[in-house]
């Protein structure tokens, strides 16, 4: 069993278009300004980011574009060519296509060739399997330097011809808690001073005898019929079981780390919504560690989301700093959590 | 670098339904009896098996549903248990759903908890990408067993309502190519005597600058709009590029190993069809090979393929046997290959 140290060198996003705000929303889909209070009160989400142009129709930017993006930044800020690049992993619940693999076709729009490439279908916590995946590949490879990418694009998902009035509440929340994103990470196993070592990653299904809280379909050829609904959740389920799956994260993290409360110094919670974080903030009790959110201006982002939060929290890190990050997917309630240590 | 050796316990499948021949194809799309022998000669592919009754339309097997019988079947052929797996991969073109992933699925039929399931997005070379972070999974994890799957279930794209003979003769060949199927492997880090060691595993995009060989589609909910097209080939670059790319990666796992060409006992070739496989045996010229080919039978069960083979490659080898087996996505242009030696 391997140990070397991975640290990451840098995290990076890009976001879609404009910021859209819940009154751009409320006016798009005929919804009453009443809604729009509704959603900052009890959903807290006040902007999202989109690749689509709402009154248009017209897809602003694929998964591959976003990705490009974030990569070409998370690179320069990590000071790594493409050509050092040793192997490439990407988490989405929404590639561009279901062959190419969108991470080869983000590889070939930076330049990458002749790796191993890796493209993880996942949900929530897809960008932390993604570390994980990237962190192991180092030790055994030996590779040098991993590029790993998160990032979701629901465009397609994203009916403009729905009227939001005929809609069910439960649907209705999909339309203001989702944004679209990518981030991308340099990982590596050089020892380079001043950077965050990645000192555990947690990656566990516990679905079993659970129904899924979360499900997104994908439609084939045959299929082609309007109508089908795409997303459906079980909210109540989510409400019920997030909180308490972030605190059994938090704390198992800590305890493997042989980590106090006191010694976190920032914490990167789900982001479901702002409510539901700050309920999981409240829970978690980490008194000395400052909450680094995003939902608030990009909601969630999903598969980008631990991205976003890195790149607001390693320029923020000094030496001795520690960070724990926690993702719950809710599709089969899968575990997942990163802790950092800057030295 | 962690090299400790993995090993293959067991490979096991699933196929779907009963074989389709290509007259029952024939009598279904209204083909005139020309065209099968058209098939006969010029594919090479006989029978395939589907996941849809081509009569009624029913969906006779999810991919969740094959991968739970081939895991099952893989489990019990190896003597390990659910609770004895460690880690778990899966690789597919074709999901059951975006969310949940299809893996985490098979896991709660298998009775599979509390451990890191991976599902990874890919083609013709996804088999030998799973087999290969199974690999290395457990040469980092302090993990003992893996279970590793690979299957396609072509239904959703599976258009009944098409006439045949207005399709353009690209399109038509996608009709007789694949077959639907899943299939599973045990790796283990214990040295159980009497298996097969994996020597190497190569997993490398060579795509840049290339266009895709093989595009899928997948469409939306805001895209339920008939008549587009799921699944695009370019069939003269496949023509063109595979049987090369299979002798590049037939020599480079060779060359790795210091294998000779006459020390591989079994070679598992490329299934896109039998034509071509014959034509990528004859290159890549291993005298004492025994080629292990089943795309008569089967079809190109794309993710499955690999297991299809190592299941009847596995019960034949003898200490001091060795087999190399070769995959290449035609999507962005993957060489995959892995050899195993029994011991």
């Amino acid at each position: 069993m391997d140990t070397t140290d991975v640290r990451i060198l840098s995290a990076h996003s890009a976001l879609p278009g404009p910021p859209v705000d819940n009154a751009a929303l409320a006016r798009r889909f005929g919804m009453e300004p009443m809604w729009e209070q509704w959603v900052d009160a009890f959903v807290g989400t006040r902007t999202r980011h989109l690749a689509v142009n709402l009154d248009s129709g017209e897809v602003l930017s694929t998964l591959a574009d976003l990705g490009e993006i974030a990569g070409r930044r998370a690179l320069a800020a990590a000071g790594v060519t493409a050509d050092e690049i040793d192997v490439m992993v990407l988490a989405t619940a929404t590639p561009d296509m279901l062959m190419p693999a969108t991470v080869n076709m983000i590889a070939e729009r930076l330049g990458i060739d002749g790796i191993s490439t890796y493209q993880l279908q996942s949900g929530c916590s897809g960008a932390v399997a993604a570390l994980d995946i990237g962190m192991r590949l180092l030790r055994t490879g030996g590779y040098r330097n991993a590029l790993v990418l998160g990032g979701d694009v629901c465009a397609k998902h994203f009916d403009l011809g729905v009227d939001l009035r005929d809609l069910p509440p439960a649907q209705l929340v999909n339309v203001v808690l989702f944004g679209d994103g990518a981030g991308a990470a340099v990982l590596t196993t050089d020892p380079v001073p001043g950077t965050s070592v990645l000192r555990h990653v947690l990656n566990r299904l516990t679905g079993l005898n659970r129904a899924p809280g979360q499900i997104i379909e994908w439609f084939g050829a045959a299929e082609l019929k309007p109508g089908r609904p795409a997303l459906s959740e079980d909210y109540k389920a989510i409400e019920q079981s997030v909180p308490a799956m972030a605190t059994e994260i938090g704390k198992e993290l800590l305890d493997h780390l042989g980590w106090a409360e006191t010694d976190v110094d920032y914490l990167l919670p789900p982001q479901l919504s702002g409510r539901m974080t700050a309920r999981i903030v409240e829970q978690l009790g980490l008194p000395t560690a400052e909450e680094i959110t995003c939902v608030e201006e990009t909601g969630n982002t999903g598969n980008a989301l631990p991205f976003l939060q890195l790149e607001r929290t390693l320029p923020r890190m000094v030496t001795g700093d520690r960070a724990i990050g926690i993702a719950v997917e809710s599709s089969k309630w899968i575990k997942a959590g990163f802790a950092l240590e800057r030295v």
